[in-house]
């Protein structure tokens, strides 16, 4: 199946520009529309010195790739004309135009996913708008409570808690919260991933999983009786086991994912596993929603010195997850 | 050199006897001289089918390696017979008595250096010993304050906070402590590996190292200003770095060590990196002291299903150690 792919083009004086004019490049199996500025993306193309003709995207067109060099657009104008590598809050409202575009039309089934560049959070807050992400925009936008998940090939961390100091971590944990995650991510296994029976494993919260109480209880009160319930479900759940061996093929080998209690739990360890080739899945949106896992990258735009693997990798799993559900 | 090294045998009813038995096997460069229990070293060496030949050791002997089949042991009994696999507090004195004559020996240069086989806290604090752990007991032994730092080959990972409960940690991290763990990190560097000017990334607390402030504080409040304090002395030191990025060849590449502020933000990755490879260093303590990365694995003692990788390292890291400190 051809996929309607939309593609934002995220923060304009970063890479996301770049990582778009290179995609162009290639031949692509799915009909993939960027969504920005016809001139930034333009220009860009012009200062990495390679060819983009431009194809104004409408419902109307056959659902079918375009040819090396083409690039269908869903346009969308910037405020102030952008110098790459130089944020602009005039242009902050830009970028959530773009987001929103790509959302809507996802809900609307204009498009069957969408793939997110990055941009500066940052410049949206000094713009006036208080943004903490991609992830939690299009919850609010959406009124869904998503859950973030890295995947690097068949490895995928989901995490129980996001983006909170290490100070409000513990507290943060408890019941219903991981009984909410842990459903939501089984559920995503399932539906998007195609997985029948997924196996799920789930770190403790303190070193050693606690060792039996002597190094904190919350995998006595909380995590254990959370897991408890799920499993009388019939959840195919392993843990609470220590974060420092789970990550060992012993236990990474039968299992579809792992359901880290927090940021850096669970995330420098696929990221050293899957550099250049993460992907951040937003699971839990009524939307399927991937994106590239690094930054803006402002001091590498329209120098031609990027790679794209993880953009190529965060489309890959939006097809992917489109058929599974079409 | 040929180093005399100190090989504690562990819980004997766990997989220390077999790594030592199997050990013996091989012709090593350096002089080995297991601490433990004769009787239970030739009941395991049968159990396994391997020949065994006990040399008691002394220290007239020249510093030379023995042969395979072979064994140079420093003597030391068991107050009950030994079942593979089941847990005895009646033995718990047996193995805190082979690390005291390890460490003894290092501290009067009998030995040049000690490794030591996985113990099992729980049957020591069973038997009424209160035991946190082996780092802990020499730290106390020695009266230092030691820094626990793992290694799979280059790839480096040192601990500002160990064997805490994750709601402790924040409040366990101030500029004293962290400035004192850099420093001995710093001067271990130099004196037990060789790097003249060692380079060091530092993670922060908080996810993406705070984000200036917008996801916790403690990175401006007190990492920072650490970090100052030390580099102004000269040290090299880069950070605070977000966990999930730093661990990338970007930063990776440049660096001989990495702080990580606690336990399951630094070893998760070290150990999916060096898996069954990894050597747990004790840096900060007046001796040398190298161990396995692993536990006592009760259910594999006596079956010959066991992998002596980390062993194997740990013997190879004190060795190069004692070389460079003679």
């Amino acid at each position: 199946m051809v996929s309607r792919l939309a593609l934002t083009s995220g923060e304009p004086a970063g890479i996301g520009p770049d990582l778009c004019v290179q995609l162009a490049q290639q031949q692509h199996q799915h009909q993939l529309i960027v969504i920005g500025s016809p001139s930034v993306l333009s220009e860009r193309a012009k200062a990495l010195n390679l060819p983009l003709e431009l194809i104004p995207f409408n419902d109307k067109l056959p659902v079918t790739a375009c040819a090396p060099g083409e690039m269908f657009i869903d346009a969308c104008e910037v405020a102030e004309p952008v110098i790459a590598g130089r944020l602009n809050p005039a242009n902050a409202a830009y970028v959530l135009q773009t987001l929103n575009i790509a959302a809507d039309g996802c809900a609307n089934n204009r498009f069957d996913a969408m793939i997110t560049a990055p941009l500066h959070k940052g410049v949206i807050n000094d713009a006036g708008v208080k943004f903490s992400g991609h992830t939690e925009y299009l919850a609010e936008k959406s009124e869904s409570d998503p859950v973030m998940l890295l995947a690097a090939g068949d490895f995928r961390v989901a995490l129980a808690t996001t983006h909170l100091p290490l100070s409000q971590v513990a507290e943060a944990i408890n019941q219903e919260q991981l009984i909410r995650v842990l459903t939501i991510l089984h559920a995503e296994l399932q539906q998007k991933f195609q997985i029948a029976n997924p196996s799920i494993l789930i770190c403790g919260l303190n070193p050693h999983a606690g060792e039996d109480g002597h190094l904190g209880t919350e995998e006595i009160d909380i995590i254990i009786p959370a897991i408890n319930k799920l499993k009388a479900q019939g959840l195919s759940l392993i843990g609470p086991l220590p974060a420092d061996t789970l990550f060992t093929p012993h236990h990474l080998s039968d299992a579809d994912a792992v359901l880290a209690m927090y940021h850096d739990q669970g995330l420098p360890v696929l990221k050293y596993a899957g550099f250049g080739q993460a992907v951040n899945v937003t699971l839990g949106l009524p939307i399927i929603r991937t994106s590239v896992d690094h930054g803006t990258a402002l001091d590498k735009a329209a120098t031609g010195n990027i790679n794209s693997g993880s953009l190529h990798a965060a489309i890959e799993m939006a097809a992917t997850m489109a058929a599974a559900q079409s």
